[in-house]
């Protein structure tokens, strides 16, 4: 399993875990989350990339080694995304691009149709495109055809902590599509993120369940733990769930 | 979190996943499953203690540093079950006992009632007394009483590997129970592990989805990752959950 | 399906809703109620048949033709439960007991011990004894062989309205008893009713679902439909769930 | 309650079960399965319209007062929902036209995308357009706007049984669309029917678990008492769901 890796354009990973800059109550905690999750990429809304004051610089906060993955938080068209993504190659130097296009303030649910037009136009201009989407599989299958590098699920509405509530999608998703599949928003315990890896995804990305842990930094590795624990039960090859019970210890009488 | 260790009885422990001797294809691996699972605890059924040939016993595969849990698997009523833990303290030279009496034989269900009048007697000859139950909290209340040394709720009947079925009647116990609760079968997946952790279980026992793996060895390294995410991700205070979505990133307009 | 009919006891019944009479704003509602729900066995604490001043008499907004089922309200022991029900006979006039001994003042668990050991001593004075129980295959069995009437497993605690959290371990009570098993606690829904109902108990008692209810007559009448929802949905033999999809109209190209 | 009726396009229903006509083992049993379940609305595909022979036509199974809803069950583009409603609409002679548009052979999940476009056009060209989708909050609000008269989310793929995967989807479309929610495909029980209700939902589509099950015409007097029940349920103000147990009999000790 040494060679069990990421690959996400033209690079690779040994960590299946992605994480995020936001709601830290303190962004000097997001190194230390960093170092004990063993996240290699990290995602950062561009306007945290590019209007930050000389002093509190959150790129600062981010090893040279980490991967940054700007995200497009903010756009709501196709367009707006599109703007927002080449900004941020220009800001950054990346051309890592996650796409979020939301029109929709109260569940924040992710437009699908704009972020396949955004992806479209991306793909094209050599952007590493990861399109964060509601689980749909004809959706899927077009922005892999539009040559997003991986898509993007959510496991439930961005903040809840409610976990795989979309399970039976995703798995449509592990199923049928060529590009890694990487679980994000929604998982809030790291059971949630095991369950995730168990069922075959590639990686999770986790941001909220571990920038508002009590301890953020303990709360990082234990979601490392839960990637991993969940990734090996999935090469390992878990046991068939059974309706009958099977005793695990010889029953026969033994006194009889 | 260097303190965070398991009590059970007169020992102490730092692993908090125990597991199980049966139902693997060769006993060869079971000492590969414990070095990769860091299970410092596992049980066994006394008849695979006492009946074993010179050539082939179980007990080589289990090194010296693990502390033997024998099993009163086999037992139909309280008088049989106390009969076996005297023989296997006799044989195994340890204290340790984990009670299980099974009188339904199509779902394999723990007699209650039967546990605890066997924990009753065991525990007053100085046996460190498990009992494996179907978590009812007057019940466990009861066993604690009587002295037991830790109460072993079950998640799902034994070898189903359907996960934490049980989850609302184990959290009353955990809320309620003084001695440590340790889930016990049913677990059939690490992140079914991971969430038992997350609740507040003291431990757990998995035998079936670590011995019937493709790869029991790998599989007990992932329940061990399993185990430790829980922990750590109950010692650090996970987030709430909610029904409102909440943005982790900014989302006020970026370019209005 | 003319003779579908509930036996318990020395009567026979065609509704398979139990009500209670606890909770309700107003007393007055208590006919409505039963009118609605089409229930023929309401039961009531003895303090509420016993204490009644001759104004407010609870049994008065009971018509003759329902059926009183007594319960032991209350009670912390088996002791108490079986005076109780002495009590409850005589006040009454009716054998109908409901033995409800609840030690547990957090969750209000049943003591199923104690149940078992005041059915063993009601059901041989000649009570029609229906014990409240937590879930537990080996207890209703012996609940069975002591003469219990019915089992009245627990869906989920008194008052919560969370459902059928133990629908698995309900399951094996209605594989496995021959006596009727009645699903009580915790129904908060029509479909909880209906789903109890799918999967053959033979009755369901519901009070706080309806009691508690903006409109507890028109919610009465919703978990009358429900439960001959459910019913009818048992004898007709349910389709098979699946994990493939299968269309239900011709797909194969239409135009083609 | 008189007044609860279900608008769609220019015509108002009492019934808020939908039927098919797929999957019966004998178009006999359609009628008396139209009558037992008091649907007014059956959907049929094009294929089966305009194909039938003189001496086996399935519209002499349905009643003249039953609502025909033409599908295009077979299109896998929106240019073939096109042509495919046109002549439904000039061979039944309705205006009503369900647009199923579905290019995964697999799961035969709905093509959110090709759907809207169909609806765009036909909308404009006087149809009473139902578009069954993937509960998808932006798109639906997008069918809305091209003047859906209603929209059908799935519940879980077709034909499956498996109930309602997607609620938690399901209810951001019942809380922010104007046009009536139906829910369609994978309610697989009364059960479930009646938590589509329960939730809000203003009617539902059941075809395969009334056509499969044993006795058809039984199983969809279920289908029938559930969804009324689950609608008089929503009307009348559930109880909440409680994480605390709360007593509905005294529990104060009645014997102290």
């Amino acid at each position: 399993m040494t060679d069990d890796t990421l690959q996400l354009g033209n690079k690779t990973f040994t960590s299946r875990l992605l994480t995020g800059t936001g709601k830290f109550a303190d962004n000097a905690l997001i190194s230390g989350m960093l170092e004990a999750s063993g996240s290699q990429i990290i995602t950062v809304a561009l306007r945290r990339i590019d209007q930050q004051s000389k002093t509190d610089n959150i790129l600062d906060s981010i090893p040279q080694n980490v991967t940054l993955l700007p995200n497009t938080s903010g756009a709501r068209t196709a367009e707006q995304a599109v703007r927002i993504a080449r900004i941020a190659r220009a800001a950054s130097g990346t051309n890592f691009i996650k796409i979020e296009v939301i029109t929709d303030a109260r569940y924040l649910m992710p437009d699908n149709q704009e972020t396949l037009a955004a992806t479209e136009i991306l793909a094209k201009e050599g952007f590493i495109v990861l399109p964060y989407i509601l689980p749909d599989l004809p959706l899927a299958k077009r922005l892999e055809s539009a040559g997003a590098a991986a898509v993007m699920p959510l496991g439930a509405p961005i903040g809840t902590n409610r976990g795989l509530e979309t399970k039976p999608l995703i798995a449509m998703l592990i199923e049928n599509c060529r590009v890694p599949v990487i679980v994000d928003a929604g998982l809030g315990l790291p059971s949630h993120a095991a369950a995730a890896m168990e069922m075959g995804a590639d990686a999770v990305l986790v941001n909220t369940a571990i920038a508002t842990a009590g301890d953020p930094v303990t709360m990082g590795k234990a979601f490392e733990l839960a990637v991993r624990a969940g990734r090996k039960a999935y090469l390992s090859g878990g046991g068939q769930c059974s309706d009958q019970a099977v005793a695990s210890s010889p029953l026969t009488g033994f006194l009889n």
